[in-house]
């Protein structure tokens, strides 16, 4: 499969190296040509591995993964001719943080909308998945670092494109994933992040994660 | 211990109970002195009961138990004298869902602030901790209802105060009390109520929990 993966950042470079071992080709999408992390990236990546524009990225990619800055994916992905994202799945990975108002950041985006609405507002002929943005992104691509059972969530509005998601995320080692239902439910999962980003601190480690305890 | 419990509803009625079956008095407050519902809960609750306004159970009250719509909380609290909460223990268990909008509920304070941080500020004599607000109200008060193990976080500014809470969480069957810091934190438990209402719909059953997995 050709992924697009939007962002050069940690979480860009750990999900396109995870993509990669898996036997994917991926160009690396970066605001600009010259993106330095991108060029590093390509270098070790080899010759599954391509870098380019976010355009180019979009243009490659049969799935495109937005590892943008939440804040700023709107953004990065308006960079994208709506053409090249129509009909794909675009697997929304992003937090819209806000760091500018201090520590711990708030959301730009929540409550009675989200980010991954935004976007599929937006981009109305994407199917949009969003999904691991509850995680670290080492745990992202290998849940087994969190020992023991616990959950990674799913929502979008396209039930093909979430089976495609989750066969992925299968691939990652993700067991147990829960599918909350349309892309309003992206709310939810961002919303996730206060509490995250506290028990970050706390806990002294980002290899945790959230489990769903019941008797259900 | 006397307690005042603020509020008649599930959460009033299914906290009162847990404390008077613990040996503790306590006064039910409501904003009129007619209601019904404290009234039909008096009958069942025995010598260790009482009723009021919510300013009675207030005084009343050695510790006060913040169960009224979190929505409308700061309403209720403010027909309260502020020197009958003054260096008193407020616990928090309300969250600000907003149903004017539709279902599900948004919150109607969130992000860069938060219910329990509100109360603290227009009541800065009062010792607010915030906790329980993360699970059903029958869960609260019998933790057991959810099997393994799962957690109950707590926050607020005054450590003797959340000593104080915490044995009394203990003493409601509590076994993992994860204390997020300071009232700042109120923000990140109330903000888990977007995927708890979701979780509710999907699981079927409020008798659910979260647990936090890691390896530290």
């Amino acid at each position: 499969m050709k992924y697009g993966v939007l962002g050069t950042g940690q979480v860009g470079q750990e999900l396109s190296n995870k993509l990669v071992a898996l036997g994917n080709e991926v160009c690396m999408g970066s605001r600009s040509q010259d993106s330095k992390e991108a060029k590093t990236w390509l270098e070790r990546a080899g010759e599954k591995g391509k870098i380019g524009t976010f355009a180019d990225a979009a243009r490659f990619g049969e799935i495109i993964v937005n590892c943008t800055q939440g804040a700023h994916s709107l953004e990065a992905l308006r960079l994208v001719a709506k053409k090249e994202l129509n009909g794909k799945i675009l697997i929304d990975v992003a937090n819209p943080l806000d760091s500018s108002r201090g520590m711990p950041p708030v959301l730009s985006i929540c409550n009675a909308d989200s980010l991954g609405e935004s976007i599929q507002r937006e981009f109305p002929e994407a199917k949009v998945v969003k999904t691991l943005n509850t995680v670290n992104c080492r745990v992202m691509t290998d849940p087994g670092r969190v020992p023991g059972d616990h959950d990674m969530f799913i929502c979008g509005n396209d039930d093909t494109a979430k089976k495609t998601v989750t066969a992925l995320l299968r691939e990652f080692g993700w067991k147990s994933i829960v599918d909350l239902g349309d892309i309003t439910n992206a709310r939810a999962t961002e919303q996730l992040m206060p509490i995250w980003i506290r028990l970050w601190g706390k806990l002294g480690t980002a290899d945790f994660n959230f489990r769903i305890v019941s008797d259900a």
